[in-house]
């Protein structure tokens, strides 16, 4: 079993968060699964960017599991990655940021809602927001519970996970992924931008409604399934 | 044929959109016309700028059609460039960006009004905002329709493109022209700050009126036309 | 006494004052204190952070008297930082920046309230405000009375200041502090942060409130105290 | 008449606008005078801080006229430098910028008020702003009558130029100024911080109130006059 190529994907993934501006010092993490060895690597709990080398890396199996001796302790979110991933079937990636916007959004409990085509690039829906989760789950198995908080949203609001790639936990921050590591960065990137737009434009005009659903089947079309012409068609 | 000059222009104006943090990762894009051979350079499709080169730079003519061989595929918006260039007879170049206030302007459907004299250095009305598009035109010919709403908007506010050199296209964002590729790319920094500006100052005070016909005149013509004394006189 | 260990670890805190953007030209001031010595290392008054080099920090003794010849002069915040060390026995270092949001919110004589997960990975309580200093304080020892008004709060309020690691001063702006100058930087950086975010919570949802007391305790407790499970353990 | 020393220190003031990002492209301009041969030097009018050079710099007299062969065309608001170093005995260097937020309270034509000791450590008084100009101000001397603009507020309010070294022309941003090229563009980076900083304040609570008159006259008095302490004492 050599992951070499997962734990590198992985720290450079983890390396466009401070350079995306998506955190700071050590908050956020992303991890990468390599589903043919059911092994997942994931950033070391705690420890700043600045400091973060690849071999720091973690590898974890499906049931939460460190797999290598003597590796550091994996990220305290662990476990909400690995419950994605065990129901997520077709991701690769994913993203845990404390970006601003994204938390002030998750901090408020709102959704944020499809103004605009930068937004339909990208997804149809509202960013959706979880629960608030009960004083029994956050006493219990926490990170586990974070997990089945986004499985029951995106389960109740019919979600698809391919769809939807990103989501907001309520009082806490977003999740994003994709089919790799890097994707769920960029995801997590995006949704950064698609906050604060909405932000804005709510600021200006606060009864701004969403977009009209040709405009959203226009732009997510254009760039995603069998009929997208965005991109180089590879 | 040879119009390395121009993909390298359009390089370059490409280039100035993350450098002057105009839209992330793909998100953009400039073209330049070269009117003798009636050829548009324009960005490829969905190249992250961190990797765009200028030999990927697309060539298409004013049919939208790509004129060289093995050419990357053009920018999905090339029809709304070649539409804007086919009825503003003056323009060299085009830009289109995601900045961020700018699209909060578009997204909530509102014109930037003038309320100071760094808008009325650049133009004397309100940023202008297209009607929403109708149905019809999203699922027509989208990106040609788009250029269409630019054209009628310009047409029912009687507005010159010389003299206003910037739009926002309603839910979406703004696209900015000039002389060159150049000066395009200038207009869209220009817009994102005075959509910044003009955001500020009605968070300041909601009842700012709009600056009055004398000073608009002053500081647009001390920069254009024949009595311009801003600037070498070059 | 040879405090050259404690003028590198002061200079290279300050330094991180305009690395995090915490405050411009020269404001802010970070010092760190030798215990076993009884000696303060602190900012000169009025250095610009490019100027700055480590045998221009000061050293001070606890009744604020400069404890070298040929030194600078201290900061002049010193007698606010020396009451702090003479009443937090646990603390080795403290921080005072004017980073604009947490400056707003002193300015605004508002607590931060606790929103979110970010805020309780670092204290449970509000973001405390001290009171308004009375023209007596004001005319008086004024840094001495700085120091004495937050001293007032922490007793009021039955704050631990290994608990709650920032304050406000009421119209001025933070104060921070930790085990070491790094760890009470990096505590200014945090408070930054905090404060734009729930800035922009209670602008989206003024009516916000604070998470319940389970998700403090959950997130707080998991970096802190016998149970701590994030980090590296060391 | 050796001014070399004039233009190299007015280089690098103007140059410090975009490093401080407090205008973009062309925009805003740095002055300095040497009152003993009664000449100014001033930035170029509409070049790039890109393209800048020493020998870009104009040099020019107390009458607007240029005074050395070949020179570019002076910044198109020299009269309103010129006209406050007539009437400014004291001041040394001009600085004229479009920073964000300072602009956006000029735009809204609202005086900055004194909400904390950052302000205090700078000014007692609000920023103040002048009265929007007359259609025969405008129309006539334009550049002349914004000098007189702020002449003319400064008599009315009774303000001082040495203890205010900074206002805001109605509808168009900032001028400041100091002894020294330097310190006017050090002040230009302090008021736009200040107009930032009020921005979040006001928004925050809409109804803070100016701080009180003893703690306007500690900060201000602790850096400034005979009593001062802040700084080196040099």
């Amino acid at each position: 079993m050599n992951l070499k190529y997962l734990k590198e994907a992985v720290y450079e993934a983890n390396m466009e968060i401070p350079k995306q501006k998506l955190a700071i010092y050590t908050f956020g993490n992303v991890s990468a699964i390599d589903r043919t060895e059911g092994v997942i690597a994931i950033k070391p709990s705690g420890i700043p960017y600045s400091d973060l080398k690849v071999e720091d890396i973690v590898l974890v199996d499906l049931d939460n599991r460190v797999v290598e001796a003597n590796a550091k302790r994996p990220s305290s979110d662990t476990k909400t990655h690995v419950l994605l991933y065990r129901n997520f079937d077709t991701i690769g990636g994913i993203c845990h940021t404390h970006s601003t916007y994204a938390v002030a959004w998750a901090q408020a409990m709102r959704p944020i809602p499809n103004l605009g085509t930068t937004h339909a690039d990208h997804l149809i829906p509202s960013v959706p927001v979880t629960e608030v989760m009960s004083d029994e789950m956050i006493k219990g198995d926490y990170e586990h519970e974070t997990g089945n908080q986004i499985l029951d949203l995106f389960k109740r609001e019919n979600l698809s996970p391919e769809e939807v790639e990103m989501v907001l936990v309520a009082c806490h921050g977003p999740f994003t992924w994709g089919k790799t590591a890097e994707k769920a960065v960029y995801n997590a990137g995006v949704l950064e931008e698609l906050a604060k737009m909405a932000f804005l434009t709510l600021q200006i005009n606060p009864l701004t409604p969403p977009i009209k659903q040709a405009l959203m089947d226009k732009h997510y079309f254009r760039k995603h399934g069998a009929g997208a012409y965005y991109g180089q068609g590879c």
